[in-house]
């Protein structure tokens, strides 16, 4: 294998350019899916990746996901899925790959240096744009890569599934209800042996990973309600049981300031760390600076690396998020609110199910408000829950990706895991029953969803390297399952 | 007396078209301080004032206040201060009277039944209009006195001071230091022998009050910081101590459901309740089901008449206002935010000296964070503090007015405090040294600062006659001091 990834190595090299330009391209188009606005450009956007594919040879569809729910005005930017080579070769296996189009907000006065809208590339060779590193760089990569296989003159190592969606920093609206129909018997990713996403990042900069784990997110709201509107605190303060009074008491009981979950019960869910897993921290790239920079302060929880780590991969956490219904702006407002919602949420892990921890969290907060003795009415609901989802990082799919990163970048990558999560993730694993690898071109300081977004030159080119490497890697590995 | 009186009722019975047209143009100005763009409205409702009381023959002048404090290209409107009669009789007393021209924002899609500047009678005498009860009908009230003392032909029985002001819905923006500077010896109000303002409302609907205490308010922020941007809590969630969460138990600890303040020391700052101050609460028209119609809930503290009006009066109360900084908007976020900011505040009584309220805070707030142990930074602060206030109800002031309202509407009045503020009373009674009373003409229902704020015909009409017959009766009043 290794002479023809050379080949395929040097033809990126001689497209180095017309890749940059490629993504360059794909920056200029603002397809910002929470912007009623930009709809256009998102929709533009898909069809400018499907002709791209479509002149390299793919074959390909825009799916129509229909009206964005709750603003029927709206249609949903469509899926665009493909395949290549046009015509399956039943001789090899069938990679399904994701990626989306649309990319978040940006506007120069949030603070950007550059036009966030053009490709600007620094002398240190960053490329800033929104979405190079989120995510239209590694879809391009896809892309690329099929045009450098072609440049190279050698042979696609597998059957590649597409699946590019324009609403993921929206809730990926309407996808999840797609993947699943098209992971049906006769469907379009029937055929699916295993899954790549390239949508994360590298825990720092120097080192690439693997991502075998997600945490769920389970977000509640505690409503507290008395007055029949807001009240002023000079005439009813002293007379009235204030909703926001009770709110905070019950609030205050829900985490401590270690991040200690004061709900009963959460901690048993949790499933105990083995040695196997335990001995997967020790060598990974992190330093507690690591966390001290980005935080931009030293007001950590725990001392230590692996603590740490696993404080952000496999325990869950608790935060709250704010309260909607009081006073937020700034200055003095003598008002009593008639009614609040506290926000918090739950970052789950195995084994952690979401109903489980649903009854947990309205048992005590019931409990804490019952304790109060307050005539004020409680509701506390469920806004939206995601489950966590691990995978075993010794199935053939990561091994072969192992292989590839040690290949093009000369290290064994970490086996990591994220705090946050990437809900598709799990609908594919579930849809289609396989294995799912999140496999990052992107470093931890690419800047995703904020200002000044940017993706390194080195990651670009060398990502692409490593997709196609992944491709030939996980075409032969045998297929053990751990 | 009576006599005279009479004919001063029957002059202003004889003038209430004229009166009610008064007030009609006079709501057809939107003196509406809080708007920069309706700031040359509110000078032109100045000016208007000012020329009505110098048609009667008043001696009147508009005095410029400078700029506004924070928005300097805004000049705030004047103060229109006057005499009448133009010429001191220096065998009379001499009141001074306060009230504003100025008025609280509205508009019509706010949820007006009817257009807010322009006046609105209905069948059964409701005169709807912005402004009309809060304070133009209580301000013209003296205007109407003057011309119904002409048209009666009957002797004005003191020499009346007046101060109008343009802002008091904006804060007060530059009156103090101008009133403290004009009671000083030489200054326009040095000779006041009492004070009447007529800016607040009735306990109810049908009885009529002399309020003569106020409650204090002094307002807090408690500030917790500790990253350097707001995380995203799937990254962060579990790693880092997150300052919504210390500020949640600080805030949990400072007051409790039935309104008890959790700060050690409050509740030995307060006045003891004598044997007089309770006689006083047993016959003051008020129900609880008063307390629950104007909450929408029957979601009270107390379940008897006396406890709740002292809670409301000469209690001390805390309100949690909300947070600034955390997430507010509907919906669900998955932030950390990096710097939260909690507003309370104390309604402060006698003797409850602020300094001595701040100590106790600061202390209660700095020991609640210390104990969490957290690495997050802790700022409290106060943002602003008001004193409360309490006159003699048997200062001759009081008596005098006690007097006018039997007169007027056969009843004695009830002497009530307010549970807010209205810091241009301790203002008045700090810079003159003398009684000040507080004689509204509105009744509770009349929404000010609400939407469909009126003044019923009733009010304004009798409000008239009680204002005249007030001056008639403190010109008399034997001089004993309580």
């Amino acid at each position: 294998m290794a002479p023809q990834l050379d080949s395929y190595y040097k033809a990126i090299d001689g497209l180095t350019d017309t890749f940059i330009d490629r993504l360059a391209e794909a920056v200029a188009i603002p397809s910002i899916s929470a912007e009623e606005a930009r709809r256009p450009d998102v929709v533009k956007m898909g069809h400018w990746l499907k002709s791209q594919l479509e002149t390299l040879g793919a074959s390909m569809e825009a799916r129509e996901l229909g009206k964005q729910p709750g603003k029927e005005h709206l249609t949903l930017p469509p899926a665009i899925i493909g395949r290549y080579p046009a015509k399956k070769d039943e001789s090899k296996r069938t990679i399904l790959v994701y990626g989306h189009y649309d990319v978040q907000p940006a506007e120069k006065s949030d603070g950007w240096n550059t036009e966030p809208f053009k490709l600007s590339v620094d002398s240190k060779g960053r490329m800033y744009g929104r979405g190079s590193t989120d995510d239209k760089g590694p879809v391009l990569g896809w892309v690329n890569a099929i045009q450098a296989h072609q440049k190279a003159g050698i042979d696609f190592p597998v059957n590649l599934l597409m699946c590019f969606e324009g609403m993921e920093e929206y809730g990926s609206e309407g996808l999840d209800d797609f993947i699943i129909a098209e992971c049906k018997p006769g469907k379009f990713f029937e055929d699916a042996d295993a899954v790549c996403i390239s949508d994360n990042y590298w825990l720092g900069t120097e080192k690439p990973c693997l991502t075998y784990g997600l945490r769920g997110c389970s977000y509640y709201s505690i409503e507290i309600s008395g007055p029949g509107q807001d009240l002023h605190s000079g005439v009813y303060g002293g007379t009235a049981q204030e909703p926001m009074t009770d709110l905070v008491r019950v609030m205050g009981g829900l985490v401590d300031t270690n991040g200690t979950i004061l709900i009963p019960g959460i901690k048993d869910l949790v499933a105990p760390v083995t040695d196997d897993e335990q001995a997967l921290y020790k060598n990974i790239a992190f330093e507690m600076s690591n966390l001290y920079e980005s935080l931009g302060s030293e007001t950590g929880i725990f001392p230590d690396k692996e603590r740490t780590l696993m404080g952000r991969w496999r325990y869950p956490s608790l935060s709250i998020h704010g309260v909607e219904g009081a006073f937020s702006a700034p200055g003095a407002k003598t008002v009593i609110p008639a009614k609040v919602i506290g926000k918090f949420s739950i970052r789950t892990v195995p084994n952690m199910e979401p109903d489980d921890v649903d009854k947990l969290v309205y048992a005590h907060v019931e409990k804490a408000f019952a304790g109060l003795k307050s005539k004020n009415t409680l509701k506390i609901s469920l806004q939206h829950s995601g489950k966590w989802w691990v995978a075993s990082p010794k199935h053939w799919n990561f091994t072969a990706a192992a292989k590839a990163v040690e290949k093009v970048w000369g290290v064994k990558p970490d086996l990591t895991r994220e705090g946050g999560s990437i809900p598709v993730t799990l609908t594919f694993e579930q849809a289609t029953g396989k294995n799912v690898l999140l496999l990052p071109m992107g470093s931890s300081t690419d800047a995703a969803h904020s200002i000044n977004e940017k993706l390194d030159k080195k990651n670009y080119i060398e990502g692409i390297k490593l997709l196609g490497s992944y491709l030939h890697y996980v075409a032969e590995e045998p297929m053990t399952v751990a």
